[in-house]
């Protein structure tokens, strides 16, 4: 927390003092997302990038100076950060474009992105001396909030619908969370949610989208994009979209590193979303938001109230990006397409990050010759009935050579 | 290659020259497994643990001088190691030892450690040119294959039993592998790999068992426990043990760094076995090899005829080791326990190395200050349904605060 000012609301301006308990600006209501402002220009004098490189050992701590948490304060043990920013020649020879890169988030403690949020979410918890953390949520933000909690000796409550996916249950409960499947849907377990934290002052909130600081955590993907390439950033940098969080977390910190003069340029974001849940896309291009449609199979991305609208657009608009739409066909083919050109196995969320790529490519508007990093948000190994759909079928052989002869495919 | 003097026959001692495509001993039939032997002493005067250090960029292959590759030859650009070794100071409680670790392989890049041997297999293809890479499995070692090939642009072929699980195919295929599901049991998969290759000259052969360079990528995984340790090794290293190839080549790591005077002394391994499959134990208790069952949840670790039973039971007495035998509900609970207090999701083979070192711990083998490392070979998110056996349920309610409220357990 040495370099945070405060907190400001991004619909009315207003700022509040960085407590760990903030949630909305109290005049706005729930739509005032609170944003952390650092002081930049300090940064900028005290701190030094070659510092970072050195300190591999601490994960994503190594940003501590841009990070809204104490420096001495206590964080629990699973370590997010580090992944690897795969090169990936051969995808980029396909999909026509000039260097490519994967940042595979699914190499992550509990295999997404959201573990950096929650590494937040659990450092801000044991600050106030909160034994319980809670959220609602079906996917990779629970997981890796019961996996963070799990290792630092936390209780984490989830509050889930009735039809979260068996498996992501599954993990959550290996975790030792707290699971109420909620007989309703998603709104339900969110209200129910928000209702039961209001009334245990000991629980610590990691609702997304009302905890200001779990973007922040977000953010450490973009930073180490720019230091996995020795601070010489790409010419775009692609995201796929569901609440506008971790895009605009993302963009932020291209944003940020300009600002303190660790990178000479920001790239441009590639905001992508499933054609049939759009509702930030749409926003972005008409200038007018209204709620859309959940319908995907890409369930990381399936928002149809995004709560961090404005903040996506507004980020996006600052990198001179843009946004691409894709179907749920694209996204399988992605999803194919990456594994069978990297050895990296996307989750759909991911793979319609790909897609989102390759028609920004026919659409000229990312060139031939552009350098790309696309940001691989989570394992495919959470979502297997999706990878199924995704993954083709086996040739059926009797158990004898001459069938296998006969069923060989060309080798070219 | 450097260092590599020639290959060794295990039972006869015959020695060959260490040719890229040698598989097993010519005199001795398929139990005849050929070991890597490296000239130590030449290891020993001119390379310098402390280079190791600094190549981290390098994964696995910064153990050159100890990897049977050309220092200079081509490689896959999937690369393997670095894994964490995540203290765990919670389940060392539990457990009632001094201090414990957890090597994460489901870090690895498709998910297990035997992505360590396919990075092997795939620079031992590329030295001879192939353009196939061809196996049998149903789990692991065929997922990392087909991984590891993808992104270095080889064909691969797997043979897989008409019994494979579902999602383990989807994985296989979404990294573009071609895929035979043989309509009989794995030993019929086994066969048709193993004719397949013998008449396709262009084919490399990845078949775990026959191939004698795959163990030495297994052996990182020790070495770098060793450099995680900062060269002091713990009291024990626990692997589970199936065909007995990865706990030997984990034995092997800390052998050979002994012998090169990297480290002081050799950490004693816990072999640990299902009840229901339980062939290597049973060998190194009577010194007499019988065939055994293939009836445990942990199907990583299902072998009944393993090929690499000797060197299992050498390697292990050479550390002054020895065996536990684990049910599947001690390893459903293991599983249970690590997510519970460490945040690290266990496959069923890495749940039944903690529930063996809980068994060694009641049965006093290990003792209450004594440092120990567990192998996590590999990630649970690849075997859901295992996951929800052992998981438990959640507690379902009605979307109502009154609900929730009646059912929230006692939070102490």
């Amino acid at each position: 927390m040495q370099y945070v000012k405060h907190l400001e609301c991004v619909l009315c301006g207003k700022t509040y003092p960085a407590s760990p308990t903030a949630t909305t600006c109290p005049a706005c209501g729930p739509s005032g997302i609170l944003d952390v402002v650092f002081d930049y220009d300090a940064i900028s004098h005290r701190e030094d990038r070659d510092e970072v490189i050195h300190s591999t050992d601490n994960g994503l701590w190594r940003w501590m100076p841009l990070l809204p948490v104490e420096p001495d304060g206590p964080r629990g043990p699973l370590l997010p950060g580090n992944t690897p920013l795969v090169p990936a020649p051969r995808l980029a020879e396909a999909l026509g474009v000039g260097r490519l890169w994967l940042k595979d988030e699914g190499r992550a403690p509990t295999a997404s992105l959201k573990d950096r949020a929650s590494a937040i979410g659990v450092a801000k918890a044991l600050e106030v001396g909160a034994r319980t953390v809670a959220t609602a949520s079906t996917g990779n933000a629970a997981s890796s909030l019961a996996g963070a909690c799990a290792a630092a000796g936390l209780r984490s409550v989830i509050f889930v619908p009735k039809t979260a996916a068996e498996g992501k249950v599954a993990q959550l409960l290996i975790f030792g969370a707290t699971v109420f499947q909620v007989q309703g849907s998603y709104a339900d377990a969110f209200r129910l949610a928000t209702e039961a934290i209001a009334e245990q002052p000991g629980w610590y909130n990691r609702l997304s989208g009302i905890n200001p600081y779990l973007v922040e955590g977000k953010k450490t993907c973009g930073l180490e994009i720019a230091l996995d390439l020795n601070w010489k950033v790409p010419d775009w940098v692609v995201v796929s979209v569901g609440d506008g969080c971790t895009v605009a977390g993302i963009a932020r910190a291209f944003i940020e590193l300009k600002r303190i003069g660790w990178i000479d340029r920001v790239p441009r974001i590639l905001g992508v979303q499933a054609a049939g849940s759009r509702a930030i896309a749409d926003a972005f291009a008409t200038e007018r938001y209204a709620p859309g449609g959940e319908d995907t199979i890409a369930d990381g991305i399936a928002v149809g109230e995004p709560r961090n609208w404005i903040k996506a657009v507004t980020r996006i608009k600052a990198t001179g990006g843009t946004f691409t739409l894709v179907t749920d066909d694209e996204i399988r083919e992605a999803m194919r397409l990456t594994g069978r050109l990297t050895g990296v196995f996307a989750e759909p969320a991911a793979g319609a990050a790909v897609a989102g790529l390759q028609k920004a490519t026919v659409q000229g508007i990312i060139g031939k010759s552009d350098s790309v990093a696309v940001v691989v948000s989570g394992s495919g190994l959470k979502d297997v009935r999706r990878a199924i759909e995704a993954a083709g079928a086996p040739l059926k052989v009797q158990p004898t050579i001459e069938a296998v002869r006969a069923a060989l495919p060309p080798m070219n």
